[in-house]
């Protein structure tokens, strides 16, 4: 027997045991918030490890028969019934004011404590109980923008799970044609970027000798993927995705290809949202590559634009007025003339919108380029007439990028990135900007504020 | 190449692109507390994946170098420069009292974290961070009785070793004869209850059909045991040890055998002392074996008193100085006589000392029954000369005793235990109490107090 | 890196080093079975390993860029170049013959073997050299009927297949949902009995609890399976296979199933023809899931009966001709009154056609009845329209039966249909034989010649 | 369950039922060749699977309780009662005299092939059958110098070990400190070179990174290796076994190595001798290196010279005369005059032990030389006082030697040996050769017959 599976079994032996002794017959109530709330109290005070596990398994099981609206009441109840001992903390308090020293600030510290992250510590020991969780902040997100009043809710919740998903605990896994199946069909499933269709569809994706993907796996949740990319292995930076995915294509020696190219990056959990682990897998995978393919030079990506289209139908420049009529005709990419003086309309804009736009707040507005130039790639080319399928030219007018990852400039890359938004780009990407808007070239140079667009 | 050893690998490769770009060649400067004190704050301020990997390498690597004076200095260093920064928290204490809710108490609680905290989670990410972190407990901990004062210290490393040796992080393995010989010299060494002398020793206790062993092992500490029991099959509980170490017994079949024996238990890491797996340990394993062998139906320990004599020797009752008077001589247990006179006594008094005698804050005495009883085991017999070895002399006067698993006990045994530290025993070991102090069965009844002892 | 890619991969450059000393350079001759006969006659001679492995492997490649012809001239070449050395053979017979002794008799044996067998040997030294031998079986097999002079090149064939496919290096694995991708598009390929059609067909024959599937694979075929039995646990025995292949279906909790159908067995290579692996998987399959599920008390089989219809249409008896009146027009077995009629003659001739029907030689007709009775199981039962199915109904009239495995009487019913053909049935199907012709039930008592049927 | 441990339990199962069914109930008759005999004729006309495989149990668990003249009697028996049926053999021989064609001279093939080989065929398939004949043929070997008239028996042990042990089925290991302790064991007991004394000297020889040992395992053996060889990697050739075994050395960085040196090679079964491994093992670890240290340019033995001293003593010449009067006092070697004058001589007298001495049928007459040549390596360097231990003092007069493996030229080295006995060596080891003695560089020119020495 398997020993994750034994140990599962374990679990649920101890469980068995305690709801016996706790007759914890299910059914006996019916489940609601108020039900569950009553249990997590329980649990909270149980103080033998059958029965702390028999009552987590409970809670988590008749969780899962939850409603819609028995969810969300089960929220509040986390956010009403969980949250700090207030009286605790005001002795606390009263205690650190009256001798502020190392001591008393940790009782504080302790007392502080929402009981939410005691309480789901315990749940996470219930047989499968940490997949529950990941479930349970799914639909707790799924919320936030309806009931911002939970996001303290969630402060426990990614605090916790940030610890237990440590990125020393993750397993990076090559998948390919001879992947269990049961994997393979959570990449079909989980693929959000170039959307695969069918089994053959995905085995063009990772059988050939020129195209890998990776994945990263935590011991807790088993086959279950975290985030996966796609990489092809060419010759040359891509220009376009159909070259990569097109059906019948010339294969490339692995040994004589030159470059690797990131194409598609998939979170796999919307419940582990904001938990990073894309930066740490696209660097292992740079260094897997490199190590077991001496030829390789280049890393780069091919990615979309996906904010591109909305900034620019926000604009008022000249520009963007003429952009807009250029592109107007549905057929705007089929027509030879239009197509070239629209590109170059584009190509600037996208220059400006990469490297001078920003929020209100100061950052990128892509949300791709933020990761990518988060991690300390830089912005290498942009392309015109990359993706040509309905969803791009709704989103990009058709653009796509590459960025480029090169190790030796990771780090200071990232370094202004994270301190000054500065946007690392190739010279001829920052050439793209109109003539009246060409600044200086080092990035950091910038005046303050300048980056911020109206 | 393992994926383990490729991920040390990665961020090996990781740091040494920090170490380079951050000028953090080793050497340039005296390794001193006070100059780790510098890197650990720069390692706090740095943003940078690389950099942050670099310098907590670094700052282990140069730990490692330290003499015992550098090692304390250090401790103190993180005592005294890494606590709670009082300015942020008094600030937050303000706000958390002008409007005390939960938004500002988990504000007050993140102010109230110790930097310390954050800093040992930076280190964990280290190549190895996690080993040289048990190693840096270790050294803390053997100061602790010197130096009280870095209890404060400590908590902090105990929290957070608790939640990243998380048992459900924690595999279980058999070990036996075709277990690699790395790990199997570590059992040799840490082996702490009965020694064993060479690998022939070792090849009795692991070998043979009816000895089992078994470990518990974490995926970052590699091939390092973190606590692992030795059991025999028998079809009796054992009297002594020495009928289960005799190098020359009958073999039992397994299938014939109805006893697991537990006869010892060995924490293998001094710097995870007080995170327990040994409860945990004990029940995987009984669950393991009832699977395995249906024809098990006892799971007793043969365990040490190692508290007994130091006890008796504190005592000044009559039959007390009985007993000391019997065992003067050293060879009182080689004449019969003596021997069967001395026997009856120290049986009285060592129920005595398992069921009535108490520390001054209540507890039981014996460290091991306070963690088999605490465990939700039942004191079953009291063993005379159950090990006449030198040690087992001087701290029990040979006794021996065993304690009972039995699973639907456990969690009542425990919690009875756990809340008034009340002791599950078998009646023939209650009735081994002197007629006077014959007190209600049921232990739980017990007038509050009662088990105060002179 | 895998030890077999790493074992290929030495071969390889072993071969390369010997392509290069022996100006092996492919393309340098026109690829004929003449170049192949010259080569193959290098090979038998070359005394270096590193010319040998070059030889061998060139040998293979150019046999797989042979065309239909060139391969049959190839087999001719086998045929009429690598026979025994008659010359060598006719002084091992005069020795034999002037001293008869066992030493003049080895070296007769050895005199004896036709050349074809060592280059078959050195042939199988090559990377990947057993697939492709069991790929030239193939391609041999097929010209058999065509070309009945090569039956003794393929009595070399089976002879060194048969040792290298020795039962002793097959590895039985259990088919799941898990299973690589690779593997199971295999299956897929590979099923003979019920065609899985898509991937989804394919889960739900291989996911759920109550569905099985096993295959044995060999260690220098890697990944490609010599045969499978696909298992279905349920509570009885069943009638049809439509019930077993439901897209819907109530499911079988494992340890609730009391029965274990083997409804489809598949030989994967064809090239390995003859070389028989069912017999022992379905034994070890059977004491494998004996072991998993001790609920499970029978074992049976739901078996097509692919000789019935052509048998029965070679049949005068008026009950023959009846049975083809019956089910003249197609859609006899949708009209009940014709159905019912049409059954009962149906059974009594199926009853015949496995009782007591025998081809020329005596055989049983039925080549599934002959593995299955070989094997040692019983008829069990006739399930008149088991499958509807177009092909059953065309082969079978829509019969299936059942075989029941037990194993007590495996080994006494093997030798009884080895020795005399006495066919092991349940004492109801033996009633269906029309009155006439009841015979005594023990088929052990049939008088000798009694089986051979007209 | 381990898939191997199922196996085995299956084959017992079906064999355990075959023998009830055959009332094989050990302990009815004495054990005897006799009573063997019967039942080996038995096991010959078996037809089911569960009989065979009883018989055949049966057969191997009563041959292992034999006493050494109970089993010569039984290698009698099989030299005597199943060989050759001379009766069939003399019908073939006509019908082949009749119509010699290839068909006849395949049923000629068949008629003379002993009833042993399809004997020990069908006892290999008793559970751990494989293992117990390799033990009887090492019984057998020990006895062929007495008894040579069982040398025909053996040729039909050495033809089916030959089959069943086929390269294609070795699985190469590396054996290290964390390979299991139950083969590590036996890597001490069947260390044949350099013996190994305690789990510290072993440990020395697998543990450093600059000493690897690797062994060839066969997945019918399990855990039993059949022969390993220890590497040391070095920054040049080494001259004596002391500076490899030292307890104390310098360590290598494996990343700065030069030379991989073959300083042991150990068979480890004895029923298999003859079936050569080393060959292979060399190559295949060579190549391993190769590819994971491309630092590695050499590729060297350190070899015994295990019959220098024997002939010498057999020679009459000046010189040999001069050599055996200058070591003729025990401590030779340590007295600095001496030495030198003895090394002068005996360098000279090895040169022409390895370059021109033969034996009668003109081989080389050092076994380690043939094993090494033969394999393609050439003989490199001739190192006086190698090793100092009394053995080879007494074998060599202390001499060792280096082998060194050459990729490009193993080939034609070995070519050249196996067609001419043409010694491959360097021109310094050919300079040694006393002047007179000087022959042309090249070895395949010398005149035939030269190297048939006196």
């Amino acid at each position: 027997m398997d020993r994750s599976l034994f140990f599962a079994d374990l679990l649920n032996t101890i469980a068995d045991r305690g709801r016996m002794m706790l007759n914890l017959v299910r059914g006996d109530e019916p489940v609601s918030a108020d039900s569950l709330a009553r249990l997590c109290t329980r649990l909270l005070s149980s103080q033998g490890e059958a029965s702390g596990v028999a009552y987590a398994r409970e809670i988590l099981e008749r969780w899962r028969t939850l409603d819609a609206d028995g969810r969300l009441a089960f929220l509040h109840v986390l956010r009403d019934r969980f949250g700090t001992d207030h009286g605790r903390l005001a002795d606390a308090v009263d205690a650190y004011r009256d001798a502020p020293d190392d001591h008393t600030a940790l009782a504080l510290h302790d007392a502080a404590e929402p009981a939410r992250q005691e309480l789901l510590r315990r749940l996470n020991l219930a047989p499968g109980g940490i997949e529950t969780l990941v479930r349970m902040r799914e639909d707790l997100l799924a919320r936030l923008t309806t009931s911002p009043d939970l996001a303290i809710v969630d402060a426990d919740f990614t605090h916790l799970l940030s610890s237990w998903f440590n990125r020393g605990f993750l397993v990076l896994r090559r998948i390919d044609w001879s992947t269990p199946a049961n994997i393979l069909e959570k990449i079909i499933r989980y693929e959000a970027v170039h959307a695969i269709h069918t089994w053959d569809d995905l085995r063009r994706r990772i059988e050939p000798d020129d195209r890998l993907c990776y994945a990263f796996f935590h011991p807790q949740l088993g086959d279950e993927p975290l985030i996966f990319v796609e990489v092809a292995l060419t010759r040359a930076m891509p220009l376009t995705i159909a070259e990569l995915l097109a059906d019948e294509r010339p294969p490339v020696q692995p040994r004589q290809a030159t470059t690797a190219v990131f194409y598609s990056i998939s979170n796999c959990q919307e419940g582990l949202r904001g938990i990073s682990f894309g930066n740490f897998l696209i660097k292992q995978v740079v260094e897997d590559l490199r190590r077991d393919l001496p030829g390789l030079t280049d890393f780069v990506t091919l990615s979309p634009v996906p904010g591109f289209a909305r900034w620019l139908a926000e604009q008022a420049s000249p520009s963007a007025a003429e952009a807009q009529n250029l592109i107007a005709n549905e057929g705007w990419h089929a027509d030879a003339a239009q197509r070239d003086r629209a590109g170059e309309v584009l190509l600037a804009l996208a220059a400006q919108y990469f490297l001078e736009a920003r929020t209100t707040s100061g950052k990128v507005i892509d949300s791709v380029a933020r990761f990518h130039l988060g991690n300390g790639a830089r912005l290498e080319r942009i392309n015109l007439f990359g993706d040509l399928s309905p969803r791009a030219l709704r989103q990009a007018h058709g653009l796509m990028v590459n960025y480029r990852y090169k190790l030796d400039d990771i780090e200071k890359n990232h370094e202004l990135f994270a301190a000054k938004n500065d946007v690392a780009a190739a010279p001829t990407v920052r050439r793209l900007l109109p003539k009246a808007a060409v600044r200086p070239a080092a990035p950091q140079l910038l005046p303050p504020g300048r980056s911020a667009q109206p």
